[in-house]
């Protein structure tokens, strides 16, 4: 009986048996709340998919065991993990960046896990792993690794480390990799700022994740804003919203309907002392008509950078946009950037952080879905489901029970 | 009698009186071959408007004196003078860049000089003139100085010499400044190259001034194109055009139709040997749907230029263009960049040149109109009004007959 132990409702995982070792759980009664053996084994389970559709349709639950960490492995349970619309379009199979499918979590067919962001706590770590040791907070270096899970088995190499997380939440650090470090290369890396508090840019779906970080990043560096939002049928509930903006540091809030009503002009000119202060950037995830609205107010020789397209519709430039005014219209990928600059990644993410530690950076509003051992996969999907929906209170994010002794 | 000499025709122009200076020739009958007088006096007609509207409706001819130069001023007689469509969207008033209007000339309504390119020939230089002499060719340092006239007064600051003229002809130089300079910078402005012979560009409007240009320019630097015309009901006609620009230095020349047919992306791909080879910048001067199926063969991260929209489409740009394929999409203006930059005009003016007097530089296809002392402004005008129309057997340009001696 030394290589095969009983688990609290009767799970058993052999040690010498690596074909065992991603053995799916749906085999075994389950119905603890413990998922490490004495031996190192974790239980774990993953929201994966085998093909493209609804999430609601193609996600199921997948349990397997991780075996202890050798070399430079490391085994890491999840702590928060936002779902973005990013991880539907994905799963939708919609998105031009597409997960690998595979068998090593031991599902039948080849499987993805959902979900890219997201941070997690190390469990244990193998032998030559230098950089990180249990209890350490990390987040993920690259797009497409599969964050919705209660535990992966990856290699230090995939991980970034929060070197100090005094202060800081999981919701916080959770949430930092996609939609602040998008706010904070757009903002940075599309202009360049004097930083003397005379400069403004310009955004729509300004209380998404993306904006509320763009507004708050701003004011800390000294650049205004005009903020965009879709007017609300309930006034009240818009001046809420507007309240709630100016609250994170917006210099103005406005509805698309005023942005593209015709005081506008002469508003925006007035705000920015008749166009001596210059609007220097502009932020648009809405495309369509309001995309090009918003164009209408950058000074010229300046840029507008798409991060995504909520209207559904493309972004039709007058030549005269591109001739005479000078503008540049280009995009941003965080996937790609994160990819790509994986250094630049973690001093963002340390800077948003640093911020967020100080009291400058509010956690945004979120719906949390709660993941224990035992939550339905229905549960899970729903909550994925509808994070492409219209109005939402706030973004969805799973938060997983500490389920390790 | 010293002071006044009666010209052929009888015109008397009084050098004591400033007033008589730009006093219009309209007073004076006018029939005589000779523009200058011994006093240094010169006759002349310039093609000016006083409102904006349709060119055949609003241009007029207004006869005007010159005095000598004196100081740092000039007098030019114009030799060869393009009608580039920009010309003629200023005369409709539709053109951003709006010419000043003044009575300086003479002209009872406050009036704009047609015409923003040409080459001329220093005819009389003030006392203090250090960099040019009597004969020098000159161009145009800035836009809006209004070139449709056979003789302009004009301080030398805004002159650019021609160092040298050897070999080249006033068509060469004449038209040098918009449509040659436009390729060269957006060529070389918007992209960066190894100059190896393995990277491409590609471009619509392949048959016009810019294109021709660019097609030249790409051959001498070794940059490959992907040449995009309009088909022709005459496929003879099209062959022809083709065989016309493959001359010239053209990797492939295609139509709009082939462009958008399904074989053209395995077609470029096998060009440009399987992606290995980049698109690294599109030039487009069409707009609308063909400009945004121009630029679904750029490579990734690689800068549309869009200088012109002879579709009057606006981009209608798919958000996914921007941020998964990093396109940038912005605009070139030659007057303002050339307003910009006058050090880097002339070094990109010399350089062309210097293709030209190497043999590297086709004539561009013209049609003449020939402007001597009696041509009517009828003909005048309908040289610009037909600018704007379709296909054309060559760019208009006028030529001045030699008035002076």
């Amino acid at each position: 009986m030394t290589a095969l132990r009983p688990l609290a409702g009767g799970l058993r995982v052999s040690a010498a048996s690596p074909a065992l070792r991603h053995r799916s759980l749906a085999t075994f009664p389950l119905d603890r709340r413990r998922t490490i053996t004495s031996y190192g084994y974790t239980q774990a389970k993953s929201l994966v998919y085998s093909k493209y559709g609804e999430p609601k349709d193609v996600l199921s639950v997948h349990g397997h065991s991780i075996s202890p960490p050798s070399g430079s492995g490391v085994v890491v349970r999840m702590l928060t993990c936002p779902i973005n619309p990013a991880d539907v379009n994905q799963i939708q199979g919609v998105y031009p960046s597409k997960p690998e499918m595979n068998t090593l979590l031991g599902t039948t067919e080849p499987a993805a896990v959902g979900g890219n962001e997201g941070v997690g706590e190390v469990m244990s770590v193998g032998s030559s792993v230098k950089g990180l040791q249990k209890g350490d907070w990390v987040v993920m270096k690259y797009t497409g690794m599969g964050t919705w899970r209660t535990h992966m088995a990856v290699d230090e190499s995939q991980l970034h480390k929060i070197e100090d997380k005094t202060g800081l939440s999981p919701l916080q650090v959770g949430t930092v990799s996609v939609n602040p470090c998008t706010a904070y290369r757009m903002l940075l890396d599309f202009a360049t700022w004097g930083f003397r508090g005379d400069e403004w840019f310009i955004q729509n779906g300004a209380n998404s994740g993306v904006g509320r970080a763009a507004i708050q990043l701003g004011r800390e560096w000294g650049i205004k804003s005009i903020n965009v939002i879709r007017g609300r049928e309930d006034k009240t509930e818009e001046q809420k919203l507007k309240d709630e903006l100016y609250g994170l540091g917006a210099t103005q809030v406005i509805t698309e309907e005023e942005l593209q009503g015709k005081g506008m002009k002469d508003q925006i000119k007035e705000w920015t002392r008749g166009g001596r202060e210059e609007v220097k950037v502009g932020l648009n995830c809405v495309g369509g008509k309001p995309g090009v609205a918003l164009a209408k107010f950058l000074s010229p020789g300046t840029t507008m950078v798409t991060y995504g397209a909520m209207s559904k519709q493309p972004l039709a430039l007058p030549a005269s946009m591109l001739i005479f005014k000078e503008l540049k219209f280009t995009g941003f990928w965080v996937s790609r950037w994160s990819d790509n600059h994986p250094d630049l990644k973690k001093q963002t993410v340390d800077d948003i952080l640093q911020l967020t530690r100080n009291g400058k950076f509010k956690d945004i509003p979120v719906e949390e879905c709660s993941w224990g051992w035992d939550t339905e996969v229905s549960t899970l999907s729903a909550a994925v489901q509808g994070t492409l929906g219209g109005f939402r209170a706030g973004k969805g994010v799973f938060t997983f029970e500490k389920l390790d002794v």
